[in-house]
């Protein structure tokens, strides 16, 4: 570890106490200096965790962590308060395999008192533990903490209403506002933000207004002054949504002055009823090359620390995500119905090109999942033919909108589900492991994975023209194969089989049939030939061909990138048994239990998924022979 | 059908335009008459429709439903809006079997322009609608029209959000304003639509208020002058909330009085941007026992006409949401860190009595389902013991929570979850049959059915001392058996044997237990000896009986009111061929569609799940030998 000034001197947040405002303000730069550092090498939310720093130092002056809440929404900005709250030295092991996560976890440290990962829960969360501290009689405040991005989502309003309602003191909200979700925001609630920060005018002409309306209302009827000063909040409270739910609202306030924090954040600890702070940062502040271009430094993979320029190994290909948008373009060129939808992942679903060339066909909504799946719906009822792309892990958000708005209306919407499977070093609230398991008790819904590039291409294109509710999942990372000119229309429910073989018979999803291909390969070398089948489809299946391999293979082995409760293997179970088939299965995929953050291959390892692994397994299981025998 | 009026000479919205205002006043009264009659017959959600016959009657004058796009959010109050779109005599049927539907349904009519049955989507699907034909560059207005209770709900605000941003015009939000959800309302957005409603001192003086201040600032610097204007707008606007978001405001607005609302709707068709017309109506209006009594007649099975009293059938026992209602009042009485959440449910949940009793420890959070399960994960994590009700499909909205709140960081919360499985008369958008497969490939949740009213008991009582997260699932009806004095611990899964028999074992969840033994007693006639499972935890299943069973009887039969894909026989299967057993394994369950509405009964009846039905087709299975052989 390099030397540093004041940060080699502060154990943790009890150090804090002791420093200057010179030393507080050199303990910014230092902790900057060590964010940027881990970050260039491990990867991870450096744009979000650099705009907290100031914020993280009075907060952590103001309060206590044994017996305050603070709750980071999200949790990719804390690193900040990782390092100060007794992780200094493993935060160098950051999202890497065994080491620290990059989000907060309360498994990993008494200070991290609500975890997250996924947007838009502090208020909730805060609330809650507000509440059992007043019903237990607990000491502490309780505070959120929640980006102008995360307030676009449904939840932060349903936390606000019903705090408003409940009336808690010692209740604090931060609005971290730094005018970015991960790309530029967008929504009424971002514009209205804007409007209160931006308006110096305002901003000075608040007092002298506040003076006038009262020598003029000062001397008419007590009561109708009363009402006016009531109704008069609109004027000089530029946070009137807040004030109107029930909130104080206090700001702006600069968030990279910690004396201005630090003295507001005293002022209101004092003020009863629940408080909203807002506060203005600059993501990525202090790193320059994050400064000039946040969208990239929201989340990023190892970089070079002077440039800026992310490491990349040479790949020519393109990932799953940037091959869909790509694909997109090129559907949309001649087809002027496709409209594309996404909840705040323009960059990460590679959707930045289609939003240039057809921004009247592009819809950012705003983390706002449940929105997004039923405006998908409304707006296939009008006659468009909607693709709206989501991470698996957040269609979870957008369930019930799936169930209740797409498929029992039967309204044909072509859900691109992005990041399937496991995605690594975002860890547990991260892999996109539920997907096939909640989609395939929902009728009617195609669900379907590409094995490479030029798949992924046609099921897009056979998607958008089958009037059908059309889920296509794809996993993180570079494509595999390789792509043609145009596309080429893939019967629904078709499988393909990929090599013909005898006794054994892999049925792989998506990702995994390159790598049943590879221990078809292994399995060779015993002796053992194998057909490989790729079930595109993982519904409808291709009942002629499962029949056949049925039939003809004794061991059948299922491979996917999903949960094995009720996932794709657990579909071909039901099948083997409802047609009282009596094939042996074997089935891989994510068992029961929640996966941890590292390395893509470092938890398929652990997982037993690497081809080794599993080639071994297969041989074991074939020469088991450990057919009880009923009684 | 008796004979009405005016309602005689009308056949559908077409026939409105001719009417005079006095015959429209009748006309209203007809409706009103007729929905009585029917749903005094056929049970219904009388109250929150009687509220808008006269807003039905001003949107169908104003608007044209062949063209402009009105879209009612949940549907339950679109009774008289079907009556006057061509379904006038099959309103009769509401609800039965082969009739039309209690909510809107495209497939029913081509005036049902978006469906429903969940709440607060409305305003999305109207936006989706609205930019879909402005892209197709089609005629006509799109109106959502949403009642205040479902403004709680997150959706509606990313709607609202999203709309604001947009801009798009002839785009109207109607906010139907009952001062009411089902119970009540809760939120500090009802807080603000009550002060707007209330203050009449406000409402008279806005135009007083607002010559003044032209006279004070009128004459001062210009730039000042609009500055102050364009803030002063919470002084002058009501609706500053909506405003703020980018709407219009317009309101309040009569509800019951057709003039008013027609020339308003006249008003706005002519404004530009986003409008929201506040109108003010009452639920049950026009029929007092509703208008006395909302709560009950929100939705209500069939009563007497003149009293309102219900109609019931002479059961002594308490409904399965009563029972555990009870039983967890019982256990608070002991328990001070039991706390119950509802998302808007107390009554339906059977938590009133435990809100009288405890309101300190009663939270109705809104129709807010993301936050209600954040909030119990937070009251956990805080030393609380939450017990969260939810119905089945509204839980579909907290999945994301479940996953990631509750379930990723291993906090302990009762999830209690009602009308799971097929719930009759509410029909596809409310049964309950996708709880088990969402829930079990998630980890760590314990999944359980009681299959009486004591083990609901015993179960609750299991689940609030387990320390674990903890799903109980029990329908929609009267629960069986009876219950006993205090509580008994249930091993955490365990299973039951009901009775003892060989060849045939049925592994039944919950309501179905009964029926297996039913299902029993009719294959003894046969001559079969059956063994009756009581599978009271789907997860973690009890592998000591299950083994024990799989190997001593050749033919395994499940039963269970969830998705077959992926449920609880599903489950039973993996076990099966991951245990290389050779059992012939039968499922009985929701096959994989939709199903509609009527009587319970019914609907099980196409299902084949009748007692009669399934012991037929066991019978058929058992002796159909119809193993295939394998190459």
């Amino acid at each position: 570890m390099k030397e540093f000034r004041v940060l080699d001197r502060v154990e943790d947040f009890r150090d804090l106490k002791d420093l200057s405002e010179e030393e507080l303000k050199l303990l910014a730069q230092d902790i900057r200096e060590y964010i940027i550092d881990v970050t260039s090498k491990n990867g991870g939310h450096i744009g979000p965790s650099l705009g907290v720093v100031e914020l993280t130092i009075a907060l952590l002056r103001a309060f206590n962590p044994e017996v305050d809440r603070i709750i980071w929404d999200i949790g990719h900005q804390a690193y900040s308060y990782k390092i100060l709250t007794g992780r200094k030295e493993q935060f160098k092991t950051l999202r890497q395999y065994g080491g620290i996560s990059g989000f907060l976890k309360i498994k990993e440290s008494p200070y991290d008192h609500f975890g997250a990962g996924h947007s838009s829960t502090s208020i909730s969360a805060a609330l809650g533990m507000r509440v059992a501290k007043d019903l237990l009689k607990k000491e502490g405040y309780t505070i959120a903490v929640i980006g102008d991005g995360a307030m676009t989502a449904g939840q932060a309003f349903e936390g606000l209403n019903h705090a408003g309602w409940l009336d808690p003191s010692k209740f604090i909200v931060i609005l971290n506002d730094n005018q970015m979700s991960i790309s530029p925001n967008v929504g009424a609630i971002y514009t209205y933000f804007n409007k209160i920060i931006t308006n110096e005018v305002y901003q000075r002409s608040r007092q002298k207004l506040k003076d006038v309306l009262k020598k003029v209302f000062g001397e008419s009827g007590a009561k109708f002054a009363r009402k006016l000063e009531e109704y008069a909040k609109g004027l000089f409270t530029p946070g009137v949504i807040f004030e109107e739910l029930g909130f104080t609202y206090v700001g702006t306030i600069d968030g990279h002055s910690i004396t201005d924090l630090e003295q507001t954040l005293n002022n209101v600890k004092k003020m009863r009823g629940p408080i909203l702070v807002h506060v203005i940062t600059q993501k990525g502040k202090g790193y320059k090359p994050a400064e000039e271009n946040p969208t990239p430094f929201h989340g990023i993979s190892p970089f070079d620390k002077i440039t800026g320029v992310p490491i990349k190994k040479s790949v020519e290909k393109p990932s799953w995500s940037k091959a869909f948008g790509e694909a997109l373009v090129e559907l949309a060129e001649k087809d002027e119905k496709i409209v594309a939808i996404t909840p705040a992942m323009r960059e990460g679903s590679g959707l930045t090109e289609f939003s240039e060339r057809f921004p009247d066909r592009f819809f950012d909504v705003g983390i706002a999942e449940q929105h997004a799946a039923t405006f998908a719906a409304a707006l296939s009822k009008e006659g468009m033919k909607p693709v709206a792309s989501f991470y698996s892990t957040f269609l979870q958000r957008a369930y019930d909108q799936v169930v209740h708005d797409i498929a029992i209306q039967g309204l044909p919407v072509v859900l691109a589900i992005d990041r399937a499977g496991i995605v690594g070093e975002d860890g547990p609230t991260h892999h996109g492991v539920f997907d096939i398991s909640f989609l395939r008790s929902v009728p009617d819904i195609v669900i379907s994975a590409p094995k490479d590039w030029q798949e992924l291409r046609d099921l897009l294109y056979t998607a958008v023209n089958s009037g059908k509710i059309f889920a296509i999942r794809y996993p993180r990372g570079t494509v595999t194969g390789d792509k043609k000119e145009g596309f080429s229309e893939i019967k629904i429910g078709s499988w393909e089989k990929i090599s013909e073989g005898r006794d054994i018979a892999i049925l792989a999803v998506g990702k995994y049939v390159q790598r049943a291909v590879q221990v078809k390969e292994l399995l060779k070398k015993y002796g053992y030939n194998v057909t490989v089948i790729n079930a595109r489809f993982i519904r409808p299946m291709d009942i002629e061909i499962l029949d056949e391999t049925l039939r003809t293979h004794k061991y059948i082995i299922t491979m996917e990138d999903g949960s094995l409760n009720g996932g794709f293997g657990s579909a071909v179970g039901e099948y083997i048994l409802d047609n009282s088939y009596t094939n042996a299965l074997l089935r891989f995929g994510i068992p029961d239990r929640f996966i941890g953050h590292g390395k893509i291959e470092l938890l398929e390892r652990d997982l037993g998924l690497l081809p080794e692994q599993m080639a071994e397994k297969i041989k074991e299981f074939i020469s088991q022979e450990n057919y009880k025998v009923v009684g």
